[in-house]
C-alpha cells in the first residue's frame, strides 16, 4: 500500500507514473512516498525506477536487520527500528527509509500508526512541512524516533511499580515479571545502542540530510536518541538492583518463617518435656504426686515458668 | 517573573524596552536575564526581541532534556541540571541558558534558591562582577554546578549511615532505603555524566564563553562536575556492596535463628524420648521403677548427662 | 582435497598444472581454492607456487589462532571462525583465508559443510558469481559469517525455553545447563569481538577485498558480524540474570518447604503438649478426669480449639 | 611553617627576602619552598610575590580539590593526592604544588611526613639534587607518588589475610570488615584514577617539568601511578568476590545446622513415637507387655532398628 | 651468570672482553646477552660498558615493576612477565630487556627455563638464526610470551573440572579453590592487560625491531599476547559464574536437608500426637481403651492412616 505526500500534502494517487512525476517535481516540491507491505511490484518500483541498490531490498525483503545506516552515492539508507506495547510486551517495527536529496522514501511491513498519523496531520495542515522538502524527512525521522518515548515511560512505571511490590510481597510471579522485563530492556539497549550510532553518522556524514541547513533539526532528535539509550540503560541498572533486592527479601522472610518456627518449638518443647516428665511411671514421683493440690500447682507453675522464661528470651531478641 | 542584572547591579525594571536597552549597551555593562516560569510574552520576548531559533524556545516549552549544549551562530544554548532535596527525594530542577558574547539568559520554571542567592550578592556587592559582562555568565554557571554539592553531601552522609545500619540490623527497611538511594544515585548519575560531557564542550567549543579570557574560570567549573560525576559513580558501587551486605547480614541472622531452633530441639528432644520411655506400660520396666529412690535418681541422671552432652557439643561447635 | 572453483563454475581437476593455469588467467576468470585437510603436498603448493610466508604456513598447521588479519605487500591472510552445533555442544571451526587481488585460497582441518553447498550452487549456477573474480571472494566470506546464524539462533531459543524452567522448576539440572551455555557464549563473544575487529579492518585496509567495489557488499557482512556479537553479547547478560533468577526460586522453594515444616510443627507441638498434660500422674487431675463425658469433651475441645488458632494464625499470614 | 631547600641543601632562613633572593637564583640554584598549615602570611606571599592565579589560592583555602592540574602561561598547578594510615582507617593528604621552570612551591595543611623525610635527606646530602634545578621538583613529586605504595600494600596484606579468615568464619565481623575496606578501596580508586589522568597530561604537556629533559624520570612515575591504580583496581574486584564467598559460606555453615537439627529430629522423633506407643492405655497392649523379659527386648529392640536404620541414611547422605 | 649467544651459536666465553668484542661485530652477527641473578660487575658492565641509563638499573634491582616499555634513543628496555607455576600457584617471572639495534640483553633473577631452552637449541642448531641479528631478539620474545600459554592451558582445565565438582558436591573446599583461581586469574589479567599495551607500543614505536623488516614477526607475537588477554578475561567471567553456581547449588542442598526434616516431622509428629491422645488418663477414653482387639485396630489404623496421607502428599510434591 502506497502513500504519496508532498510538500503541499497528500496525492490523489500514488501509481508508478504519478511517482515519477512528483520526483521530477521533487526539488520544490519535494516527495515522500510511504510503502507499506511492499509487494513484486513496489520492489520493481524501488530497483528499476529508483535505481537502489539490490543489497538494500535484500535487506529489506529479509527484514531483521539491526539499526544502521548504509551510504550510497546518490542516496542514504537507514534502517530505524521504533518500539511499541503489543499487548504485555515490547514489540520492535523495524522501518526501512532511502533518503535522498529531496524525497525519502519508507518502506514497512506493518502497518505504522504514527506514519498513518502524520500523514493525515501533514494533509490536514500542509504548512507543517514549511514547503521545504528537506523538512518532510525531517518530520518522518522525528516522528518515528518519538514514537518508542511512550514505551520507555511505560516500561519506567511499570519498574517503578515493581520495587513496592518486590518489597512488600516478594512473589514468585513478580520475579517472572522483572525477567521479562530485563529480557525487553536488554533487547531494547542493544537496538537503541545501534540507534544512536546511526543518527551520530547521520549528523555527521549524511549529506543528503543537511540540505537546507537541516543540522540543528537533527540535532535535535540525535538528543532525543541519547536520552532514549540512557533511560534504558538506567532501568536495566534497576532491573538488577531488583533482582537483588527480590532475594533479599526472599531471605528474610525465610528468616520470619524460621523465627515462628523456633518460637512454637521454644515454647512447646519444654513443655512436652515437663507433661512428659510428670507421666513417667516412677513409683515415688507417683507417690509425691498423690498429694493433690500442691503438686499440681507445682507441676502447672513449673510449666509457665517455663513459658515466660521463653517470652521474656523472644522479648530481648526483639521477636516479640 | 523577569529580573534584571548587569554588572552594575540589579536594574529597576524588566520590561521588554528595559532590556532592549541594556543589549544595546551589553558590550560593556553586561547583561543577566533571569526568567522565572515564563510566559506567552516572555516566549515572545525570546523569538522576537533575541531572535533565538523556534527549537529552543520548543525545548523549554516541553522542559525534560537531558544535560546538553547547542551551538548556535550568535549564541549557545545550554541545558543544565541542579539536584536539590525535596522533603526525602532528589529532585532535579532543569534551567535552560542563552550564553551570547555579552549576555545570558537563563529559564527556569520553579523558583531557583540559588539564583535568587546570586543575585542579591550582586546587587549587594556589584563588584562580584568584576566589571566585566563575562564574569557574570561565570558567576550563573559556576553557582548552579555547585548547588548539587550539598546534595552529594547528604547522599555520602546518608550512605554511610546505612552501613552501620546494615550490619547491625539488617532490617527490610534498610533494604528499602538501599534501593531507593540505588534509583536517585542512578538518575543522578545519568544527568552528571551528560553535564560532564556539555561542560566538556562548553570549554573546548564553547566561544561565547572564552571571550575576556576565561578558560581558567570555566576549567574549575568542569573539575567540579568530574568530582560530582566521579562522587556519584562511587556512591552507585557502594549501594551495589550495600545490598550484599545486607543479603549476607541476612543470613547470618537465619544461621542465628537456626541455631537456637537446633539448641532447643537438641536439649528436649532426647529429654523427651526419655520421660517417654520411662512412662512406657511395661511391666518389667515399671516393676523396676517401683523401687522409690535410686531408679529415680538413675531416672533423673540419664537427663542431666544428655544435657550435659549436648551442652559440651554446643561449646564445641562455638554457639554457645 | 582440493576444490578448483572460477567464475565458471567447478574446475575438473585440482592438480598443481591447472591451478598455476587458472592462477594466470586469474585477474579475468577468478580462482577460488578450497583445501580441506592440508597435506605435505598442499603446504608446499601454498609456500613454493604461491610463495606465502612461512608464518602463515604455520598459522595453518598449529590452528588454535583467533580471528586475525595479517596484511602482506600482495594479500591478506585472514583466519576467520564459524560455529557449528556439535551435538549439544558449540564447536567453533577455523577457516585461513589467504585473499590476493582476483584470488581466494581457503584452508581448513575439518569437512566444511557451508562451502561445499556454496560450492555447489556455484556449480549449479556460475552466474552467482556475476563474472566477477571478486564477488567469488565475498560469497565465501559471507557464507561463512552466516553460518554462525543459526547457532545464535539456537542459543537464543534455548535461553528463553530455559526462562519458564526456571522460574517453575529450578532443578539442579537446569543451573548445569545455564553454566553451560554461559561458558559456550562466554568463547563465542571472545572470538565474535575479535572477528568483528578483523572485518573492521578488512574494510577499512584490505585493499583486495575492495577491487570492483565490493566495499558496499563488505559493509553488509560486517553488518552481519556487528550483529552476531551484540546477540551474544546480550544472550550472555540474559544467562546472568537466569542464574539469579534461579536462586531466588531456589530461596522462594525453601521458604515453601520451610512453611510446611511450620505449619505442621505449629499443629502437633500444642496439640502433643496437651496430651502429655491429660496423661500426667497427678491424682488431682487423674480425679477430675474419673468424671467420663464432660472430661473427654473438655480434653477434645481444647484441641480442637488449639488447631483453629493456630489455622486461624496460617490464614492471617496468608500460608492457607 | 615554611622550608626552603636549594639544590645546596636547606636555607637557614624562609622569610619572604630570603626566598625573593634564591627566586631571583633559581635558574641556577633551583628553589622548593614547602609551606605546611598556611597562615595569610603565606598566601599573600604566593599572590603578591609569585604572582599566581586567585583561582588556585581559593583551590588551596577551600581543600578538597581532586587530582588535577592547571596550566597557567608561567607555571602548572597541579594537586597530588598520597594514601596514609591514620589508625585503621585510609586518609588521605591534598598537597598542591606551584610547578614553575626553576621553582616548585609545595602547599599542604597537615604535616607531611614523606615531604620532611626528603628534606632532611637534602639537607644531609645535597648531591641527591644533581645541582639540576629541575631535579628537585622530580623528588618531591616522585616522594609523594612512591608515600602511597606501603598502603596499598598493607591493604594487600589485609585482603589476602580476610581471604583465610571467611572461608574458615565467615563472622559478621570480617563482613563489616571486607565492607570498609571495599569503602577505602573505591574511594581510592577515585582518586589514583584522577591522579593517573594528571600524570599522563602533566608528562605530555607539563612544559616546565620537561626543562633539562626530566622526561624519563617522569615516565618512570607514571609507571607507578598507573602500577598503583592497577593494583587499587584488582582488589576492588577480590573484594568483590570475598563478599560473594562470604555469603557462599554463610549459607554453607547454615547447611551444618540444619543437618544437625536434621539429624536430632530424625533420630529422636521416631523413638518418641515409639516410647508414645508403648505408653498407650490400651488394655490389649498392656495386657501384651505385662510379659516382662521379651516384651521389654521387643520395645528396646524396636528403638535401636529404628536408630540404626537413621545412622545408616546419615552414612548414605555423608552426614557422618 | 652470563650467557653469550651470537647468530653462530653459544660463545665460549662471556668476559667483559669477549662481549665488547662482540658488540663491536654485533652488526653482523648480533649478540644476545642473557644474565642471571646480576651481582655488581654485571651492574657495571649496564651501566659502563653499554651506558644504559640508570633508572632502568633501578628498575632491574628493585623488580616488581609491571610490564612496560621505555624508550631511549640507543635502545628500548622493556619489561616483560612469564606466568608459570609454582606448585599449586601460579607465579611471575620478571624479565628486563634491553633491546638495541643489533644486540638485546635479557635481565633476570631467577634461573628462566624457557631461555635456557632457547639457548641450547640455538647452540646445536644455529641455523635458527636465519643469520640476522634480529631474529635472536624475536626468538627471546616469542619464547617468553609462549611460555606463558601452558599455564593459561592448566588454569583452563583446572577450571573445567571445577564446573562439574560445583554441581555435584559444592564442597567448601572447592569454594576455596574458586577463590584463589580467581586471585591468581586478576593477578595475571592485570600483567597481560598491560603486557598487551606494551606489545602494541613496541611493534607501533620500537624502532630497533623492524629493523631488517621483522613487523611481521612481532606481529605474530602480538597476537599471541592477545589472545592469552582475552583467554584470561573469559576465565575471569566463568569463574565469577562458578561462585554464582556454587552458592545455588548451596542453597538447592539446603533445600534438600530441609525437606528431609520437613518429612521426618511431618511423619512423627502427627504419630506421637496420637500415641500421647491413647496415653491420656480419661476414664472414659481407658474405658473404651479396654475392649481389646478392635480399638487397637483402631489405634493402629488411624496412625497408619496418618502416615499414609503424609505419603500421599509428599508424593504429589514431588519429595519421594
Amino acid at each position: 500500500m502506497r502513500t504519496l505526500i508532498t510538500t503541499s500534502g497528500q496525492a490523489k494517487a500514488a501509481g508508478n507514473d504519478a511517482i515519477e512525476q512528483c520526483l521530477a517535481n521533487a526539488h520544490e516540491a519535494g516527495l515522500w512516498l510511504d510503502i507499506e507491505a511492499p509487494d513484486a511490484e513496489d520492489f520493481s518500483l524501488l530497483e528499476k525506477t529508483f535505481r537502489f541498490h539490490s543489497l538494500t531490498i535484500e535487506d529489506i525483503q529479509h527484514q531483521n536487520q539491526r539499526p544502521k545506516v548504509d551510504e550510497y552515492p546518490e542516496y542514504n539508507f537507514a534502517v530505524i527500528f521504533q518500539a511499541s506495547w503489543e499487548g504485555e510486551e515490547v514489540a520492535f517495527r523495524e522501518h526501512h527509509l532511502y533518503v535522498g536529496p529531496n524525497y525519502l522514501i519508507s518502506v514497512h511491513i506493518e502497518p505504522s500508526t504514527p506514519l498513518r498519523e502524520l500523514q493525515s496531520r501533514i494533509e490536514k495542515s500542509p504548512e507543517l512541512t514549511k514547503g521545504q522538502p528537506g523538512f518532510i524527512t525531517y518530520l518522518v525521522i522525528d516522528t518515528l524516533v518519538d514514537a518508542t518515548f511512550p514505551v520507555l515511560e511505560k516500561l519506567d512505571e511499570t519498574v517503578d511499580l515493581l520495587e513496592d511490590d518486590i518489597t512488600e510481597k516478594a512473589s514468585p510471579d513478580s520475579l517472572n515479571r522483572i525477567y521479562h522485563l530485563k529480557h525487553s530492556v536488554t533487547e531494547m539497549r542493544r537496538f537503541l545502542g545501534a540507534q544512536r550510532d546511526v543518527f551520530q553518522r547521520l549528523i555527521t556524514h549524511g549529506i543528503h540530510l543537511q540540505q537546507q541547513d537541516m543540522t540543528l533539526y537533527y540535532r535535535d532528535v540525535f538528543d532525543h536518541v541519547v536520552r532514549q539509550y540512557e533511560t534504558v540503560d538506567s532501568l536495566r541498572d534497576l532491573l538488577t538492583s531488583a533482582m537483588d533486592v527480590y532475594l533479599s527479601t526472599v531471605s528474610n522472610r525465610l528468616n520470619q518463617t524460621m523465627k515462628t518456627l523456633t518460637a512454637i518449638a521454644s515454647l512447646f518443647l519444654p513443655l512436652s518435656f515437663l507433661t512428659g516428665f510428670y507421666g513417667m511411671n516412677f513409683a515415688l514421683l507417683t507417690g509425691v504426686l498423690e498429694t493433690p493440690y500442691i503438686a499440681f500447682a507445682v507441676g502447672v507453675g513449673t510449666m509457665l515458668i517455663a513459658t515466660m522464661i521463653q517470652l521474656y528470651f523472644f522479648r530481648r531478641r526483639g521477636w516479640i
